[in-house]
């Protein structure tokens, strides 16, 4: 009987950019990460040790984003960030700018946080690449648990956000039972199931919103654990012809 | 420190129309169930003991199915089977219909289940409320844990399908940190957590989709176990006019 269990790994530092990530982590798992272990990290933490933050004081905004900004109640200079960030506005309105980010994810924001998350006059973006990002954490690991970034990302037709994958590496993204039967020979259902977003999903509920536990050991999804790296968050990304609202 | 565990009860029988499915839990569960813990249901076994079942042999498809099943390359008998389970067609194209459920759920098929599901010949409904079936099953569980139906629905940008809750008692749908800060005084960005969601996604990742585990209990959730049996999956729905794509 397969046993999931998620706990957030306490003692993570606020994390700067140029922080040793991987290090940081093994001093907070106490040096207990196993192979067949799953590590979600809040994106945020990638992004600033990454690097991946925008000084508000340094951006210029231009006409579309003063035109945005007007339009959603937003600061011109962070709309600014948020096109730089973007391949597509998706909708914009009642305050609400959803984009597809350069990554193709759609989300509030294009994923820059636009709360005051990081210094003051900072705006933390996504990380560049997140399945490359995952991919260098989990080869610095030890025991190289797999690695998932998650981000939290509403959803079209439902309140409140959850978490998702964005970057992963070890990980399958998704598990295929297409074409299988289940115990009496029936034909399955759900047969595309997106296990790391499930997975995303469930170290966010450990993870105390208001204290510093961007970490989450997730253990019991060894069956999913790969060898190599795998396709990564990309594979989660529908194409923009299988997009269920173009 | 919170720690979250999902583990599938074994020893679900087959569910029929009229079985007391909160006695089959009880006795699944091996009498340990508590008053903090939730227990996450696949909606078939709870459309199945309330009778949700259609028998195709006694749906005439409509002029309209006949049309549409034709485009999909589907059975007429089970469109009409999805149009009357549906309060709105939102897709229907590449052999996916999606529509909005009478409940007000966007999912491919009105949550019927299209496969070979039920005996040959039987299609299986969504439970007519299943907030109402989460709040019956509660009231009728020893040690009253929180009920949560789930099912698999895809989303519009994302591949693969996740389990979200269609029908909640005695456990928050959503955590609101809206306005709230994070432990530096900082404004906090995800603000309004889709728990039962994330609850119904973690429980899926220990359910074996080829053998019988549809019930699945959850630990680690006690704070968002409400005494009141709440408002239910009806509070994740976004209304017409919130919805990100009309």
């Amino acid at each position: 009987m397969t046993v999931l269990s998620a706990m957030a790994l306490a003692g993570v530092p606020e994390v700067r950019p140029g922080d040793d990530l991987a290090a940081i982590l093994t001093t907070a798992a106490g040096g207990d990460l196993r192979s067949g272990d799953v590590i979600v990290l809040a994106h945020k933490v990638v992004s600033k040790a990454e690097g991946a933050i925008v000084q508000l004081d340094g951006v210029t905004a231009s006409a579309r984003a003063l035109e945005l900004a007007g339009a959603l109640g937003k600061d011109p200079r962070q709309v600014q960030v948020i096109l730089d960030q973007s391949a597509e506005i998706v909708r914009a309105e009642h305050g609400v700018l959803i984009s597809r980010s350069h990554h193709g994810f759609v989300c509030a924001n294009a994923g820059v946080d636009a709360s005051n998350a990081g210094a003051p006059g900072e705006l933390v973006c996504l990380p560049r690449d997140p399945d490359a990002s995952a991919r260098a954490l989990r080869a610095a690991l030890p025991g190289r648990p797999a690695v998932v970034i998650a981000d939290s990302f509403g959803r079209a037709w439902r309140h409140g956000q959850v978490d998702v994958a964005i970057g992963i590496a070890g990980l399958a993204p998704l598990e295929d039972w297409r074409g299988r039967t289940d115990a009496a020979g029936r034909e399955l259902r759900a047969t595309w199931i997106a296990i790391a977003d499930e997975a995303a999903a469930a170290a966010d509920l450990v993870r105390d919103k208001s204290s510093r536990e961007p970490a989450v050991l997730v253990r019991g999804l060894e069956r999913h654990v790969t060898a190599d790296d795998g396709p990564g968050a990309a594979a989660l990304l529908r194409s923009l012809g299988e997009d269920l609202f173009r």
